[in-house]
C-alpha cells in the first residue's frame, strides 16, 4: 500500500547565539516501499523510519552495516489510549543543519553541529491526536525524540512507560553497570548481552541508596561493540523535566528498551503539551576513538541560555576531603550527641571530637599549599553544623547550609584564602533532602556571595526526600536543574554529586561544571575501583558531561595513614597524573594531602602544569576496558598534554606526535611508570624523562599493569628553554624502561 | 505485684509570656493496685493509668461516670521492636499548673489554664529504651501525648501506626464525617456508632481530592454523646511535624483508635528524638454548652512564639469570590488555550473571555462598597496568571503568585484601595503543588509587602504534589506550618484553605487567623449544605481553631443571577447574620455581592456593626445538630452580640439577658426570621425589632426551619441614644412574630 507523504523542505534557522557560520541545506529524503529514509551529511549513517500496522519503527545502518535492527517506538500512558499504535504518517518534514558553536569551556574551542533531520508527524485517528518523532542524523550517529504539540486532546498525560527500542544486530559485547533508579556507583562489566542476566546480581554492590528493577537492566551511557568492530553508544541528551532513562534488555532477541525512573506512585512522567522527550541517542563508529571524539550529545542540547558567562571558569582545586573519605578525619565536630537538631543542639559547648577535618588550622594548611602551587580553589567539606547524624536517617531538616561549626571561621578563612589568591569552594551536602535544600538554597547562595565563594559542590547521598522519589525521577531531574538555574542567577558554578547522569546540559547551562554520577576516586578508599575503571568512564559516564573524578592520589596504601582502612588505590602514581588528561573536566581536583604531594614534588609538577581547558583534543588510542590515550592542546597556548590510562594488563603505546605544530620544538616531560611499577605491588614507582621533541617524534611508552603515563609538551619560546635538553624518542626503545 | 514508684513533685514553671498570674501546686497522686490516678483541679475528671502485662492503658471518668473505658496506648514502628508492649513503669511524676494567658485575638481576652499533670516514664527493658506518656487533666477533659527523650537506642524511628485507643462506654451517638486523608468537606451525620458502617459510603460525597481508608473511619474533632447526656469530644492539639490523625472504630467493642495519615510509602511518621506526638484530647461535659466553652485544646498548645504581634489584627472583609464560586464569573482570563505555561503563554495578546471576575472595574466596585461600609479588606481571587488549567491536572508549575492578568492593575488597585482605607487581601491558590509554592513563597510574600497586603488566603485544591503525599500527612503538616512561620517573618496573616484540621496552633502562631478544613459556604453553591450544618461546626471543626466560613449570603437562589446553577442556600437571611456570632472567627467575610446587600441594607447593618474580637463569650443554648445560641461581648466596648442558628425544625429560644452589666441600658436590635420565613420556601424574609433592654430582660425569639437570629446590644451612653425606643421583652409573646 502506498501512502502519500507531504515533504516539506525548509531551511534550518540559524541558532541565535554561539554559532559562527550556520546554513541550512535542502535535500530530498528517500522514500521507498512506504518507508522514509534519511542519511547523514556524508552518508555514513542511514536512518529508516516506517509505520507497520499502525506501529512506528526505525532502524539504522553505519557504512552499510546494520547498527540497529527494526526497533519499535512509542509510549504507554497511564490513562486512556496509549501512544503505542494506531498511527499513520500525516507528514514528514526534512531539513539539514550546519553550524559551529563555541563552548564556554570544553575539549575543543569550537564544535561543528551538522545533521540531517526528519520530523514525522504521526496521526492517531482513533484518539484524534498526533505526535511528532524527530530524528537528527549525524555522521557519527543519531538522536530521536518524541514531540507533543499543543492540541485539543493531548494536553496533560501521564507516562506509564516509554517503549523506545534499540534492537541490537546480535549478541554484542557491552560495557555495563546494573540498571538502577538511585545510583550509578557500580563497577563496569564487559560481557556479552547474553551474559548480563547471570552476572547481574554479583554486580549490584551495596550503596546508601539503590533500587534495581530488572536482572537485565543496565544504565546509559551504554558502550557496545559488535564482534566485527562496530562500536555503539546509547544514551540520552537534554534530559529536562522528564524521568531519567535506564534500559532493559530482552536477552532472547537482544533488544534494549527504555525503562524510565518511576515516581512514588510508580508513574514515569507528568507531561503538559507542548513538550517533548529528551533525545535518545546512538553514537556509532568503526573505531573506538571516534566514540570519544563524538560531540553528538552536546550538539543535541540547546545552545547556552545564560546571557553572561564571563564569570564561569575552569577550576583546579584541592580540598579538605580525602582525609574524611579515607577515615583519617571526620566531617562531624563532636561525638557528644546521638542525634542533633539544628538551632537546638548546643555546639558551642559541645566537646570537640578532635578529628574534625574542617578546622581553621587544617584549612589554612590546604590554602597555603594550594596557593603555593597555583591552584584556584580549596573545597572544604564538613564545615557546617549537622554532620553528626546526616546520613541514613531520612532526616528532613539535616543542614541549614549556613551555620559553621565553632572551629570553622567562615569570614576569617575566606579572607585568608583570598589574601593568598585562593577561593574557598562551598560544599552543600543535601543528604538527598531536596525540600530542605530548596527551602535554604537562597540563603545558602547568598552566604556564598557574601563571603566570595563562586562554586558549590552539592551532594545527594542516601534516599530521596520526598520519600518514594528516586535520584533519577522527574521530580529530582527538575530539582537538579532548578538548583543549576538558581545558581546561575547568583553567578555560582555547580558540581553536583549523586545527581542524575549528565546528558550534555552543560552546553545550555555551562555553570554546571561537574557531576559525579559514577564511582569516583572515593571508592579507592571504600575497597578500591577495578584497575580498568578509568578505561571505561570516558566511553560511558563522560559521554554526558564532565566528571569530578578527583584524581591525583599519590599515596596508595590508605592504611599507611589510617590503620583502620585496609583499602588501597588500584592505580600507579603515573596514571593518577594521566587522568587529568584522559578524564576530561573543566573542574580538576588534586585530591591527596599536601604532605603526600610534598614527597613527590617532581611528579606533582605535572598537576601544576596541566591545563583544564582545551583548544583541541585527539584520541591517540582507545579500547574500552583496555586503554585510552588522549592528547589535548591547552587553550590560549600552543602546549599539549598527553595522558594514558590502562587496565590490569599494562600496555605498550607507540605515540606519534604528529599533532604538534610543524617547525616548532617542544620541551617534553614524560611521567611514566617505572619498569617495576605495578598498581598493587609497586604503585608509587615512576620515572620522569625530559627532552626535546617535534612533530616528527615517535615515543614508545610502556604502562605498567594498572598504570599509565602523562606527558607535558611545552612549546619552546627560544633556544634558552632547551638548554641542557636532548632530543628524545624515535627509536624502538621503550623510553621509560630506565633505571629510576 | 507491687511496684515502687518514684513520685517527683515539682512546681510548675511559670510560662514566660502572656501569663498574668501563674503558680504551681503540689498534690499527691493516688496509687492503688498498681495503677496511677490523677484528678482534675476540682475533681470532676479522673484519669487512671496502669500497665497490665507490659501494655499501657488509661481510662477516664467525669463526675464519677465512666467516660472512657480501659483504653490501650502504644505505637507500632516500621522496623524492629515496637512501642506497644514490654513496658514497666520506671517513674511517675505529678505536678499541677494554674495560669492565665491573653490571646492576641479570641473568644475571650484571657484564658485560664489549670490542670494536673501525670508524666509516666515507661521502660521497655528488652529494647533498652523508654518513653514518657504525659497526661494533663482538666476539669473539662484531658490531653495525653507520647514523648521520646534523647537516648541511646531511640533516636530515629518510623511510625507504622499509632494505636491510641478511646474505648467508648457503649454505643454512643456521634456527629461524624468520613475518615479521609485529603478532605474534610463532608456533611455531618448524627448516628449511633453501630450505624456508621452502613451509613459510611453514602456519606462519601465527591471531592477534588479524597482518600478514605476504612468504612468505620471518622475524623476529629469528633462529637459524641451518651444516652444519658454525657458529651465528649475527641481531637488532637498542637499537631506539629507529625501526621494528622483520623480515628478508626472497632464497632464490635465501640473502641476508637488513632489512624494516622500515611506518606507516599505508607509510613506514618518520621521521628527524631527528642520529640513527642501531638496531644490526644478528650473534652467531656454533662452540658453541651461546656464543650463549646472549653479551651482545653488551645491550652495544650505552646504559648505564642511570635515576639511582636502588634501587626496581627482581626479582619472583616469582602471579596471577589462568590461570583466565581457560583459560576457567575470566572477565575480565568481567557478561553484561548487548552493549557497554559507561565512565562510562555502570551496573555497580553490573548482574547479576554469576558467573564473574568478580577478585573479593574469590578475590584473597584467591591473596594468602594467595602470602604463605604467600614470593612478592612477585599479579597480578590483569580488575579494572577494560570487559572485556565489550574485544577485537576497535577500541574507542578501552576502559579507564580506574582504575575497579574492583563486586566488586573496590581499597583493601581492597591493604591486605590489604600486611598479608600481598604487593604486588598492576597490569594495564593497552590493547587496543592507544595514544592512550587515553597519555591515561590519568598517572592510571593515580598510582592505582598511591596504593595501593602498584610493577609493571604492560601488554598490546596486537588491532589498533593509531591505525588503520593496527602493533605493531612506529616509532609504537608510541616509545609503548612512552614508557610505560617514564613508569613510571620513578613508580618503576614494566613488563612489556609483545604489544609489539615486546625489543632489550636493559632495560640502559638496567632498570624494563623483562619482555616477552612470543612464544608464552608461555598458548598451552598455546589448543591447546598444541610440546614443543620452550622449547628455541628462549632462542636467539631471549630474546636481546633477559627474557620473562614464566609457567611453573609443574602440572595439564596443562585439561579436568579446564574441560570446555569440550580443550587440554593439552605439558610434564612437572619441566620446568615447569626453566623457572625455562632461561628467564631477573627476573620469574617461578607461573602455576597454589593448589589445583593444593597437590597437589604437594614439587615446588612448587623454585619457592619458586629464585632470580630471578643472580651467574653457565653453559650446560651446548644445541642449539636439542633441549635446553638451564643452571646459575645466585643473587646474594647460594653456591647454584646447574640447569634442563633438552628436546624431544619426551627427552634424557640427563651433568652435571659442577665449577662449584661447591671444598671446599664442597651439599645437592642433583633434581626430575626419573620413568621413565614423558611430556609427553602421563604429564606429572605426577616424582621428587625429595635428597643431598650437591661440585664433583667427576657426575650422569646422563634427561629424558622433552617433559620436563626442575630441581636446587637449597644450600651446606651445616655438617654439621647434611647430617644423614641421602647422597652422590649419580658412577656411570653414571641417577639419576632409580627407582621413585616
Amino acid at each position: 500500500m502506498k501512502k502519500a507523504f507531504i515533504f516539506v523542505l525548509f531551511i534550518a534557522i540559524a541558532m541565535p547565539s554561539g554559532y559562527i557560520p550556520a546554513y541550512g541545506k535542502k535535500y530530498a529524503a528517500e522514500v521507498r516501499d512506504g518507508a522514509v529514509s534519511v542519511s547523514s551529511p556524508h552518508g555514513t549513517v542511514k536512518l529508516c523510519f516506517n509505520v507497520i500496522n499502525g506501529i512506528p519503527y526505525y532502524s539504522m545502518s553505519f557504512k552499510n552495516r546494520q547498527a540497529l535492527k527494526q526497533s519499535r517506538l512509542g509510549l504507554e500512558l497511564k490513562k486512556g489510549t496509549g501512544l503505542m499504535d494506531g498511527f499513520s504518517i500525516a507528514e514528514a518534514d526534512t531539513s539539514s543543519f550546519y553550524g559551529v558553536w563555541k563552548p564556554v569551556w570544553g575539549e575543543e574551542d569550537s564544535i561543528v553541529n551538522n545533521y540531517r533531520e526528519l520530523a514525522v508527524k504521526l496521526e492517531q485517528k482513533k484518539a484524534d491526536r498526533f505526535m511528532i518523532i524527530r530524528f537528527r542524523v549525524y555522521d557519527d550517529g543519531m538522536g530521536l525524540r518524541y514531540e507533543f504539540p499543543l492540541q485539543k486532546d493531548l494536553n496533560y498525560f501521564i507516562i506509564k512507560e516509554e517503549h523506545t527500542q534499540f534492537a541490537m544486530p546480535g549478541d554484542l559485547t557491552a560495557c555495563w553497570i546494573p540498571g538502577d533508579y538511585d545510583t550509578e556507583e557500580y563497577e563496569f562489566t564487559k560481557s556479552k548481552l547474553s551474559e548480563i542476566r547471570k552476572l547481574f546480581k554479583s554486580n549490584v554492590t551495596p550503596n546508601m541508596s539503590q533500587t534495581t528493577f530488572s536482572e537485565t537492566g543496565v544504565q546509559t551511557p551504554l558502550q557496545l561493540e559488535t564482534d566485527d568492530g562496530l562500536y555503539m553508544n546509547i544514551h540520552e541528551a537534554a534530559l529536562v523535566d522528564y524521568s531519567g532513562m535506564n534500559l532493559n534488555l530482552n536477552d532472547r532477541d537482544f533488544v534494549f528498551e527504555t525503562w524510565l525512573t518511576p515516581d512514588a506512585l510508580g508513574d514515569k512522567g507528568y507531561m503538559q503539551a507542548p513538550c517533548h522527550s529528551p533525545w535518545r541517542t546512538v553514537i556509532v563508529a568503526d573505531d573506538a576513538r571516534d566514540i570519544l571524539a563524538s560531540r553528538l550529545i552536546l550538539n543535541l542540547n540547546e545552545p547556552c541560555k545564560l546571557k553572561d558567562v564571563s564569570w564561569i571558569h575552569p577550576v583546579k582545586y584541592m580540598g579538605v576531603w580525602w582525609e574524611m573519605i579515607t577515615g583519617k578525619s571526620t566531617w562531624s565536630y563532636t561525638n557528644d550527641f546521638p542525634s542533633v537538631k539544628l538551632g537546638v543542639t548546643d555546639y558551642a559547648n559541645a566537646k570537640p571530637n578532635g578529628t574534625h577535618g574542617a578546622n581553621n588550622t587544617n584549612v589554612r594548611r590546604y590554602v597555603d599549599f594550594a596557593a603555593d602551587n597555583g591552584f584556584d580553589e580549596v573545597l572544604v567539606e564538613g564545615w557546617n553544623e549537622g554532620w553528626e547524624d546526616w546520613a541514613g536517617n531520612s532526616k528532613d531538616y539535616v543542614f541549614d547550609f549556613v551555620t559553621p561549626y565553632p572551629d570553622f571561621d567562615l569570614a576569617g578563612l575566606n579572607s585568608y584564602a583570598h589574601s593568598r589568591g585562593i577561593k574557598l569552594m562551598m560544599h552543600n551536602e543535601t543528604s538527598s533532602s531536596a525540600r530542605n535544600y530548596e527551602r535554604h538554597i537562597d540563603t545558602a547562595y547568598k552566604l556564598m556571595k557574601r563571603f566570595g565563594y563562586d562554586a558549590v559542590k552539592s551532594g545527594y547521598v542516601g534516599d530521596i526526600i520526598p520519600r518514594g522519589e528516586h535520584h533519577y525521577g522527574q521530580w529530582m531531574v527538575n530539582h537538579y536543574l532548578y538548583c543549576v538555574k538558581k545558581a546561575a542567577d547568583y553567578r555560582i558554578m555547580v558540581n553536583a554529586h549523586e545527581a542524575v547522569h549528565p546528558t550534555g546540559l552543560c552546553r545550555t547551562y555551562p555553570n554546571l561544571i561537574g557531576n559525579e554520577s559514577a564511582r569516583g576516586t572515593e571508592y579507592e578508599a571504600f575497597g578500591g575501583n577495578n584497575p580498568d575503571h578509568t578505561t571505561y568512564l570516558p566511553f560511558t559516564r563522560l559521554q554526558g558531561g564532565p566528571m569530578d573524578y578527583t584524581p591525583g592520589i599519590f599515596c596508595m596504601k590508605i592504611s599507611s595513614f589510617n590503620p583502620q582502612n585496609t583499602s588501597w588505590v588500584r592505580s600507579t602514581l603515573a596514571r593518577q597524573l594521566a587522568l587529568y588528561v584522559t578524564m576530561y573536566s573543566p573542574l580538576q581536583m588534586a585530591a591527596d594531602f599536601p604532605e603526600h604531594y610534598e614527597k613527590y614534588m617532581d611528579a606533582f609538577q605535572f598537576i601544576k602544569d596541566v591545563a583544564v581547558d582545551w583548544r583541541k583534543s585527539i584520541y591517540l588510542e582507545a579500547e574500552p576496558g583496555d586503554y585510552i590515550t588522549a592528547a589535548r592542546e591547552a587553550r590560549g597556548t600552543n602546549n599539549w598534554f598527553v595522558g594514558s590510562t590502562v587496565d590490569e594488563n599494562g600496555h605498550l603505546s607507540h605515540l606519534n606526535l604528529d599533532f604538534l605544530d610543524p617547525g616548532k620544538k617542544y620541551v617534553c616531560t614524560i611521567y611514566a611508570d617505572s619498569r617495576d611499577a605495578h598498581y598493587e605491588k609497586n604503585p608509587e614507582s615512576y620515572v620522569i624523562i625530559k627532552g626535546v621533541v617535534t612533530k616528527n617524534t615517535k615515543l614508545n611508552i610502556k604502562s605498567a599493569p594498572g598504570g599509565g603515563f602523562a606527558i607535558s609538551l611545552i612549546e619552546a619560546s627560544g633556544e634558552k628553554d632547551l638548554d641542557g635538553l636532548k632530543k628524545i624518542g624515535n627509536t624502538s626503545r621503550i623510553i621509560n624502561y630506565v633505571k629510576k
